[in-house]
C-alpha cells in the first residue's frame, strides 16, 4: 500500500468508534437529566398538540438503542418494538441505566466493517451500521427538544443542552 | 506500514467527510421544510414556555454553519454572532439557501487533520473540528425538535424527521 493510499485511509476518519460511543453516551446522560427534571406524574401524562408524553419517547429511544446494536455487532435483528412500559420515574431511569451498561457492553463486540456495512435495521429498514447508530441519537435529539417545551411549558427549567456527561 | 497498522486505521473509520457532508445537508434540508411548514407570520411570533419563536432559533443556526465551518476550515474565527434578522420567510429561506452553498464550497477546502484538531470555535468554545460540527448538526436537530411542538400546537402536521433529502 503506497504512502497516498494510506494518507487517503487516514484523511477519511472524521471519527473513531471510541469518540462516536463517548458522544452518544453524552446524549444518553443529557436524556437522563431529562428525565430525572420531570415531575413523577407529567412524565406520563404530559402532551401538547396531541403529541406523545415524554415516556413514550423514552420507551422509543429504548426499543432502539440495545436491540438496535446488537443487530448492527450481530447481524441478527429482532422485531422491532417499543420497551416494554413501566409506571414510575425510578423504574425508567433503572431501564435507562441498564440500557447504558448494555450499550457499552455490545459496542467493543462490534466488527468495524460493520460500520460501512449495508443492512436492513429490524428486518425493515435499509441503510449501513452507521446510518442506524445516527437514527437512534438523532432521533433522541429530536424528541427530546419536545420535551424541552414540555418542561418550559411547565415552568421547569431544563437541564443545559451544552453540558453532557 | 504493516497490513495491522492499516487495518486499525481503516477499523477507526466510521464515517468519511463527504458522508458527514451528506448528513448534515440531509438535516438542513428538513429544517428548510420546517421553515416552509410554519405560517409566515407565525414563524416571526410563536412561541411556547417564553422559548425563542423559530426565527430565533434559524438565525442561532445560520449563525453557526458558514463561519463556523470557516473557521474550521481555516483556523480563522470571526466573532460569535447570530445571522441578520429578516422579516419575512422568503428572505429567511434565501439566506438559507445561501448558507447551504456556502457550506458545501467550504466543506471541500478542510484540511483532512481540522476534523481531530483541537481549536477554539469562536475563540470561546474548545474542542475537536468534528465536535464543532456535531454542536452545529445537534443543536439544530434539538431546536427543530421544539419547533414541531409548535407546529403541532398550532394545528399543522409537521415533515416526517426520517424523510431527509
Amino acid at each position: 500500500m503506497s504512502t497516498k493510499e494510506v494518507t487517503q485511509i487516514a484523511a477519511a476518519t472524521t471519527l473513531t468508534p471510541q469518540e462516536l460511543l463517548k458522544h452518544w453516551q453524552g446524549h444518553r446522560g443529557l436524556t437522563r437529566k431529562m428525565i430525572e427534571a420531570f415531575p413523577d406524574d407529567k412524565l406520563f401524562t404530559w402532551s401538547i398538540g396531541g403529541m406523545r408524553p415524554f415516556s413514550d419517547l423514552v420507551y422509543e429511544f429504548l426499543g432502539m438503542a440495545v436491540p438496535g446494536l446488537q443487530g448492527i455487532a450481530t447481524g441478527k435483528w429482532q422485531k422491532w418494538a417499543h420497551a416494554d412500559k413501566v409506571t414510575t420515574k425510578q423504574e425508567l431511569l433503572a431501564l435507562w441505566d441498564e440500557a447504558t451498561d448494555g450499550i457499552n457492553n455490545i459496542w467493543p463486540t462490534i466488527p468495524p466493517h460493520r460500520f460501512q456495512e449495508q443492512d436492513v435495521a429490524f428486518g425493515q429498514w435499509p441503510g449501513t451500521g452507521i446510518s442506524f447508530i445516527f437514527y437512534f441519537i438523532d432521533n433522541e435529539i429530536h424528541h427530546r427538544g419536545q420535551a424541552y417545551v414540555y418542561l418550559r411549558s411547565l415552568g421547569i427549567e431544563p437541564p443545559a443542552f451544552w453540558d453532557r456527561p
